[in-house]
């Protein structure tokens, strides 16, 4: 479908909709990553759905979950601020859904986004109501789902058997890092939001990454409903491969581990792989960032994988930006995504 | 100006905006008295500004003012709130507005509204702007200004010489009961916001009341330039009584008290007051409703003003609403207003 790239490139889907026609892609994750590829995708006349991991326990959205007993917004927040599309007289409601209090004070730390979703679930009831609503003020192009409206916390089981308790606990781990992640649940079980399913039941193309494997991209499968779901919707899925590793979660995991491991949770719906998009590996000359990467124990993911190795295509370009961290540069991977239509 | 109230009614002023032939009115206070005044007149095709008081003190509002160091946002959150014209697909934002978090925990008690234009002085540098991206996102039907940008405080002297330091302190006095408040000042002195005076010097008519007297509507007259801009505007200057007294502030005040009290802050531009709107004397049977205010040691404020008294004419009618709490009724006092042009 290069001809769309083409056609978006010279402007030519200017206020034309094509509301039969469009093609539905749905982008399962959270984080930085998923915020990246929607950013690049909303661009393009599809139609967009997110599904959002629910597991997120740090931060901001951690206290909020904790005092107000509520889903967290984080990652909610993220997806929405990246699908929203407001005339410029009104872009200050972005920089205020963005907004992070410092210093001391009750507010310290929290993000006014997360509060505003905080205080969405209080007015509407429910958070997939509350991300409707947040959806419409902050004009998203795309709809953002919870992939479960059940509260339930992530837990990792080490290679040594010892068990991490709460998604920040596995995301930040400074203990036992010689140990792996051999495997990964949620407590307790959470099931799919239906709606969230039905996206998914009738995507034509499924984007699972780039993120934290085990906390961000993982999580959402371990959902009950949402691997049967993937199967159902024979939708082309395509899988995203990190930039670079990450300690305590991906050490020295290369493109075809990444693979593997989304596979394995993927489960039957794992026969849906059809195109994995990859980095060639990144220059890592001596500087400052990639200083500060090595200092946490982040290297670049080497792509071992080649057309022949399974059942899948592998695409391989530069998708990386370098500008204070190395991400997936919205443009070049929506359009890599895009081609695959 | 009957004719005006008519052609409204009848729907006249549908999508037309008479942007030179507009009147300008220009409401000074704050609270809920400005509120209601405000919900009233908004209907009306007419120039409105609010010149908001400055130097309240307490709950959610006293704590961002503390923690943050910003202007107070709770007397122009209600403002903007009660300017707003939001369709219907977007009411929600109004909610977000006027929600407050309860229970316990870091946001117990904050009012979002609060939060949002603590966040806005934050990202936009100063309160004035906050208000105006504020009024934007809420399309708010008129200006709102700060009437200062000065950090500054009230201080009540009662008849003993006790001086009682900060809004709130005087707001919910419990001591010294029987001592009157004999005069007020802000402490250290504050400057009017220029636009707040400019405001002021075009307006046509400008409402003062009702609302706590010492509280919200003496303070932005004892702003530096406030009563000066008063005074060249040459506009009708109509001062709405309030429906009950108030303990620690009004006790025992007739309507004439109300009038000479205001009339001493506004100093030489007490000359402009043209008219006094003032209640019947509210119906004080026995309820649950007079019960309640009784105990809070409110009455009814007395109409002892008659056309003859002095300079300025007096309008009496039924202006109460009683709801949970007797109110200005908007329609009905906006209406009052609107005759007098």
């Amino acid at each position: 479908m290069e001809i769309i790239s083409l056609l978006i490139s010279r402007g030519f889907f200017g206020s034309i909709t094509f509301a039969v026609l469009m093609k539905k892609i749905v982008v399962i994750g959270g984080g930085t990553g998923t915020y990246q590829v929607l950013t690049g995708l909303k661009k393009y006349p599809f139609d967009i759905s997110v599904v959002i991991s629910m597991c997120d326990s740090g931060g901001s959205t951690g206290r909020l979950r904790k005092e107000l007993g509520i889903l967290p917004p984080g990652d909610v927040r993220r997806a929405i601020l990246a699908l929203s599309d407001l005339p410029f007289a009104h872009k200050t409601l972005n920089e205020v859904f963005n907004f992070r209090f410092t210093g001391d004070g009750s507010l310290a730390g929290h993000s006014l986004g997360n509060i505003l979703l905080a205080a969405l679930v209080q007015i509407t009831g429910s958070m997939d109501k509350a991300i409707e609503e947040a959806a419409k003020i902050l004009n998203a192009s795309g709809k953002v789902y919870p992939v479960t409206l059940d509260k339930s916390n992530l837990v990792a089981v080490l290679t040594d058997g010892t068990r991490i308790h709460g998604e920040t606990k596995i995301d930040r781990r400074s203990f036992k890092l010689k140990e792996k992640i051999s495997s990964i649940y949620l407590t307790p079980k959470a099931k799919v939001f239906k709606e969230a399913a039905n996206a998914i039941e009738v995507a034509d193309l499924i984007v699972i990454g780039p993120g934290d494997l085990y906390t961000s991209l993982i999580p959402p499968l371990l959902v009950s409903g949402v691997t049967d779901a993937i199967t159902k919707s024979k939708a082309k899925l395509v899988f995203i491969v990190n930039l670079v590793t990450k300690r305590g979660e991906t050490d020295d995991f290369k493109a075809s581990d990444f693979v593997s491991e989304i596979k394995k949770y993927l489960g039957s719906a794992s026969n849906l792989l059809a195109y994995v998009i990859v980095n060639k590996k990144l220059n890592w000359p001596k500087s400052k960032l990639t200083s500060w990467y090595s200092r946490y124990g982040s290297l670049p993911v080497e792509n071992d994988l080649n057309n022949r190795s399974s059942g899948f295509k592998v695409v391989e370009s530069n998708f990386a930006d370098k500008t204070t961290l190395f991400r997936h540069n919205p443009e070049k991977t929506a359009k890599a995504i895009v081609d695959l239509l």
